[in-house]
C-alpha cells in the first residue's frame, strides 16, 4: 500500500507511490555531459560577450574581463530584476506590487566548457562557494534588499540556457513565499520545543540511519522523509547554524559533500539535469536559534510537475529509503 | 522595470518581467494535436484493457466494458492510491504518516481518439463535467476522504502518459496544502471584511477591464493579476459559489466558457501541453461564504519550473494584461 508522508517543515504531504516503484534506471533523461563545438559567451576569449564582471578570481596580473580568470561573476544579461531605482511599493484594490528593485547574477564556475559541478577540481568547488558567500555579503549591504536566492538549474530540462557550468542569484526586495513559510513553521517549532527542528531531524535521521547518504566532519546528506521527486537530497550542516557561512572561514568540508552528492547523482542517474537552491535565513534574522540553513538539490526526473506545482500535492515513486542505497552504494 | 506582483490570494509574488516580454509566437512547444496510429486502451474495442469502469454514460441497451459508450471513469491502473483498507496514522519521532487510502480514477471523455475537450462537441463537454461531479459526490460518502482533486495533464510535456484526451482525480484523506492555505487565506479576508476574496477581485476585475478575457450569463475567464506563468488562466463563476456543481442543474455556461478558453489557448499558442485543476472547497467546509471554487488552466511553456517550484517564487515574462489582447483577439 502507498503511504502518505508529511513534511514537518514545510507541511506539505506527499504519496510514496511503491506500486510505481521506480529504480534509477526507469528514469530516462538526457544526460548532461558536456558537448563541444558551437559559441559559448562563458568561455574565456569570449569575456566581452557578457555584460562587465562583478567580481572574478584571476592573477592580479590580468585586467577585468579579459582572459585568465578562473572565476566570474556577472550582472544576467536579461535581468529579472534590476539594481538601479528606488523601492516603490503601491495598492491597486485588492492587489500589491512594488517595482522589480534587485539584482539577477551569474556565476561562471570555470572557465573549461567541459567540467560541471561535480568533475571540477574540489577547490574549484571551494571557490564557487566563496563567490556566493562573497556576493551575499556585498547584496546584505543594500538596505531595499531582503532576501538573496542562490541556485543552480542543469542541462536544459532544468531550466538552463547555456550549456557552461554556471549558476546563478536573484536578490529580492521581499522574502519569498517558501523561506517565509518555512521560518515561521521552524519558529513555531522552537516556541514549542525550543529546540531547532532541522536539529532533532539531523539527531533522528542519525540514529536511525536509514536515510543518511554520507557524512564528513561537518555536514551530512540525507534522502528526507517526504521527498518531492525520486532522489530528491539535502545537505545540512551538522551543528546549527542558521545562514550560509564557511564555519571555520573554510568551505573545504561542504565543498566536499556537495561535489560527493553530485557525483553519486550523476553516477546513479547518468548525469541527471537537476536544480539545487541554498536555504538560508533572511538578511534581517540572520542569526537565529530555530532556522538552519541547507541545500536542497532536486533531479529533474519526473514530468508530472505541472500538476503537482499546482496543487502543491506530490506522488513520488521511489521511497527515500531506496534511494539513500542507491546513493550510497554508486562508485565515484 | 519589471514589476513584482503579489496574489493575494496565496500570497506568492512574481516577477512580471517586461524586459524579457515574450510574445505567444517566443514560446516554442510541440503541438499537441492528436496522431493516428498504434494501440490504445482508451480506444473502443480495448475497454477490457483497462481496469473495469466505475461509471459510464452509455445506451441502455450496451454492456458495461463493452463498445457503445461516449463517457467512461475507470481506476487508474496503477493508483497512486488504494480504495482498500482502513485509515491509520503513526509518528515517526518528527515524522508523520498515514497509509495511502484514498481514489485515483480516470475520466476518459470521448471515445474518440481524435478528439480534445478543445474540439469534441460542446454537449460532450458537459458530460465530462457532469462525470467529474458524479464522482465528487460519491466519493464525498466516504468519510475517510477529506477532498478530491480533478486535474487534466494535456501533452506528454504536461504529465500526460496517454495521447487519448483524459482527465483524472486523486480523492485523499488530508486536504492538500494548498488548498488549506488558499482557504485559509480566504477566510482570513472574510472575517476581516466580511467580503469574499474572489468576488472582490471579480468585481474589480470587471470594472478595470484589463485582464477579462470573456464573460457569458454565469462565468468569466481572467488573465490573473500575478499569474506564475505565461497565459494563465482562471475561469470563476460570477456570483458567490463556494465548491464546484452545477448552477441550475446544468453545466452547459460552465462547458461553453472552458471549451472557448481551451480553443483561445489553442490558437493563440499552437495547441500547447497544459494542466487545469478544478480549485474547490473541502467536504467538510463544503458550503461557506468565504471561499470562491474556480478552475486554474496553466499551459506548460517555460522550463524553469524546476526552480520556481522549489522556491515559491515565478518569474513570467508575459503580463496578464498582454495575454488577455492575445486571448480576445484569437479567431476560435
Amino acid at each position: 500500500m502507498p503511504e502518505l508522508r508529511k513534511d514537518p517543515i514545510s507541511g506539505r504531504w506527499v504519496i510514496i507511490s511503491i506500486e510505481r516503484g521506480k529504480r534509477p534506471s526507469d528514469f530516462i533523461s538526457p544526460s548532461q555531459k558536456r558537448r563541444a563545438g558551437g559559441f559559448c559567451p562563458f568561455c574565456p576569449g569570449n569575456e566581452h560577450t557578457t555584460t562587465p564582471e562583478i567580481i572574478s578570481f584571476r592573477p592580479a596580473s590580468t585586467s577585468p574581463n579579459s582572459q585568465g580568470w578562473t572565476l566570474r561573476v556577472v550582472p544576467n544579461k536579461f535581468p529579472a530584476l534590476q539594481i538601479q531605482g528606488e523601492l516603490s511599493k503601491k495598492g491597486e484594490g485588492v492587489f500589491d506590487q512594488m517595482n522589480g528593485v534587485g539584482a539577477h547574477e551569474v556565476i561562471i564556475e570555470t572557465p573549461d566548457h567541459q567540467l560541471s559541478l561535480a568533475t571540477m577540481p574540489l577547490r574549484a568547488v571551494e571557490d564557487v562557494l566563496w563567490a556566493y558567500f562573497f556576493r551575499l555579503s556585498d547584496l546584505k549591504k543594500d538596505f531595499r534588499l531582503k532576501y538573496v536566492l542562490i541556485f543552480k538549474n542543469e542541462g536544459e530540462i532544468a531550466g538552463s540556457s547555456l550549456e557552461h557550468t554556471h549558476s546563478q542569484l536573484i536578490a529580492l526586495p521581499i522574502v519569498p513565499k517558501i523561506v517565509k513559510e518555512e521560518m515561521d513553521s521552524a519558529k513555531k517549532y522552537y516556541e514549542n520545543k525550543e529546540r531547532c527542528i532541522f536539529c532533532d531531524i539531523i539527531n533522528q535521521e542519525l540514529s536511525a540511519d536509514k536515510r543518511v547518504i554520507y557524512e564528513n566532519d561537518k555536514y551530512l546528506s540525507i534522502s528526507p522523509f517526504a521527498p518531492r521527486e525520486p532522489f530528491e537530497t539535502w545537505i545540512l550542516p551538522k551543528q546549527h547554524e542558521s545562514s550560509f557561512s564557511p564555519p571555520d572561514k573554510s568551505f573545504s568540508s561542504f565543498a566536499e559533500i556537495l561535489q560527493r552528492t553530485l557525483r553519486q547523482l550523476d553516477k546513479v542517474l547518468d548525469s541527471p539535469p537537476y536544480n539545487f537552491i541554498i536555504h538560508t535565513s533572511p538578511f534581517k534574522d540572520e542569526i537565529n536559534d530555530y532556522y538552519h540553513w541547507h541545500v536542497e538539490i532536486m533531479p529533474k526526473l519526473t514530468k508530472t510537475a505541472g500538476f503537482e506545482w499546482g496543487s502543491g500535492f506530490y506522488i513520488n515513486p521511489t521511497p527515500p529509503e531506496e534511494a539513500t542505497k542507491y546513493m550510497k552504494e554508486a562508485k565515484i
